[in-house]
């Protein structure tokens, strides 16, 4: 499919400059020092793509900063057709929810449709999900990756039991940051078969699905028989389209039921999305696609080149293949660093993120955002080499 | 204070047309049929203050459709300038948090800082927060303001009963929606009085203190001596400058010890702010004062006209004097229909909020938004005259 797109009309990405990041990005840029460059955040280096940005900037000259529509039929069917054209499945239009973001999903999702039992969470798992669980009152449990795995895989021997031992839900990201595995059709088969035998649940949080890179492919959970009475998957266009900031995700609950009972909490439950967020995510579902696959097609350039960058400069450093995402875990365990990330700041002037605020006591691995210019990137490994050798 | 402010520079308040107000506000306008007046949620049929608007376009044309800052100083420095100008008093601007918006910050304010009982809320009370106790695990007390009250008051001795009996958090809403009341000073100290005597805690909801209009002013619960120990305020700039969508309230934690138990929550409990919604608020408090008094004048115009319009039209429907916001609290059960709001919409083509969602059963209320231009109000009480009549 990737292949069939290429010959399709393109609109490029735009690298931004450091000056115009600095504007564009106050918590990737703006908190660090000028002489260091950010690579952690989830956020990219490029400018919005322009057909987004001018169907905000028309929806605020019109003055929509007010309430959103409670439901607003459009934004579940620009996702559906999406959804239709990029995986080769797509919900009923009429089971997309809108949300603020999709942590705030992934909470509703959890506080009204699971039962009081522990959330499993696999780690490393994204630094702001840890402690998700508590927030609604259940336990969290880690399903740990073993440092030493050569694939990143959920253990389902270890899922079974934890399910066994009382927890309800798996808080599944597909495609997993900062794994970089977009799991198979056969895996999510698995995790499925073990869920069923235990009548837990599964929120699938999927923002990382437009960011699928050639050699892979995204199955939504959803689109694995037998998953639509115990599972929702929270989406977004919010991270492929750098636009987390306008606030609008979206729930997919393919049970009527479900859906029932999401409706009929009260409004404060989930409320808080906004109407610029929607007006930006049908921009990217209905007119993105020729931007997308620019990124992609960046992204794909860009893990290339990192590729080349760790095996000329860092070769002790290990990395399982990127399949999807623009974030890579780097393991650098072997160079001795107490904190890596602390070392690659003081000494590389390079900001990326722990890896302790994905998988407590990862101090030997780091979180990379390669989403940035080839110069930059490449300004980066050779830092990170500096400051780890 | 407000006589100085009338001699100062002003920006007028500009009415949006049908069409404009059609296309600015999608829940007001947008699910009504064309020959209905929409005169229900609380959003105001004015243009957006130029200078709010084109901060937000600037920050657009920025890029910056990102995250925002975890803690940003300037909002709390601007909500402080602000409250210090026009109420007398302000917080450190360091106890200023950012939160998505109002009703979010109250649930914040509870689940983190209040015990597990139960919640007491003034009825009739703000509809989107019925319920709201019931999400953060809470009970949900109401403590009812009789219909035949002469003035809108809190009944201390029944405040004082919930708390006795195990209640621990009490919503404020100050000033208050629906009720339209500013509480004084003493009002509010007695407020303290009970609470402190229960070791109880208060989250008041002060949304609506920048419209408070000529002959009331707007006291902060924090301005109270005594309270910084057990309370918090929920503000923003939003309902008065009609950017609600944009997505940006202030929580105030006067309590050291209260903010460093929010700042410790892990970042899913709060962080779905947007990066517009601080441009907004930051440009409001710092630059909206020659709007905001406009507005404060065309509100305090359309409330005499109200009650011109009514003691003509409508002599039988009962209503306190409007102290504070565009929202009149009508009592219409003398003209005994069974549904005045289905009434008012199916014979008289205008939708009125029904206040049955404020007060359970209070179908002979209703509320009715003032916040549009004279020509609507009129015809809006001479076709409920039409229907109800
Ligand atoms: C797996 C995952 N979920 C959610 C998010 C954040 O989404 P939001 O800001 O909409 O909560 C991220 C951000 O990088 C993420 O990696
Ligand atoms: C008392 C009160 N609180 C809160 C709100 C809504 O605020 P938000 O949309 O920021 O939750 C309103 C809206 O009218 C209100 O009247």
């Amino acid at each position: 499919m990737r292949a069939e797109r290429a010959s399709r009309p393109r609109r490029p990405v735009v690298d931004l400059t450091d000056e115009q990041a600095r504007r564009a990005l106050p918590l990737k840029w703006g908190t660090v020092p000028k002489d260091v460059i950010p690579a952690w955040v989830a956020e990219m280096d490029y400018a919005v793509d322009p057909v987004v940005m001018e169907a905000v900037q028309r929806a605020l000259a019109d003055g929509v900063t007010g309430y959103p529509l409670e439901h607003d039929p459009a934004l579940g069917e620009a996702y559906a057709g999406w959804a239709g054209r990029h995986f080769g499945w797509a919900p009923d239009p009429e089971a997309v929810r809108a949300v603020v973001d999709v942590t705030a999903g992934v909470r509703v999702a959890i506080e009204v449709l699971s039962g009081p039992g522990g959330v499993v969470f696999p780690t490393p798992g994204y630094n702001a999900q840890h402690g998700l669980a508590g927030i609604t009152g259940r336990a969290e449990h880690l399903l740990e990756l073993p440092a030493s795995a050569t694939t990143a895989e959920i253990d389902l021997d270890r899922l079974d039991a934890l399910l066994a031992g009382g927890a309800q839900t798996l808080l599944l990201t597909q495609p997993h940051n900062p794994w970089g595995r977009a799991f198979t059709r056969t895996e999510l088969e698995g995790i499925r078969d073990v869920v069923v035998r235990h009548g837990a649940r599964v929120v699938s949080d999927e923002i990382h699905a437009p960011l699928v890179l050639p050699g892979a492919e995204h199955v939504s959970y959803l689109a694995i028989e037998g998953t639509h009475d115990h599972a929702v998957a929270v989406v977004a266009a919010s991270k492929a389209f750098n636009i987390a900031g306008l606030r609008c995700a979206q729930l997919v609950v393919p049970d009527p039921q479900a859906r029932k009972a999401l409706d009929a909490e009260p409004m404060a439950r989930n409320d808080s999305w906004s109407p610029l967020g929607v007006v930006a995510a049908r921009a990217a579902y209905d007119h993105g696609d020729p931007w997308l696959a620019s990124l992609v097609e960046r992204l794909d350039e860009q893990r290339t080149l990192l590729q080349e960058l760790l095996s000329t400069h860092l070769p002790e450093v290990r990395m399982r293949p990127l399949e999807a995402t623009y974030l890579a875990w780097l393991d650098a365990s072997a160079l001795g660093h107490d904190d890596a990330a602390a070392v690659a700041l003081e000494r590389g002037r390079v900001m990326v993120s722990d890896g302790a605020s994905y998988a407590p006591g990862s101090t030997g691995h780091v979180r990379l955002n390669i989403a940035t210019s080839p110069e930059r990137l490449t300004r980066i490994v050779e830092r990170l080499a500096l400051a780890w050798t």
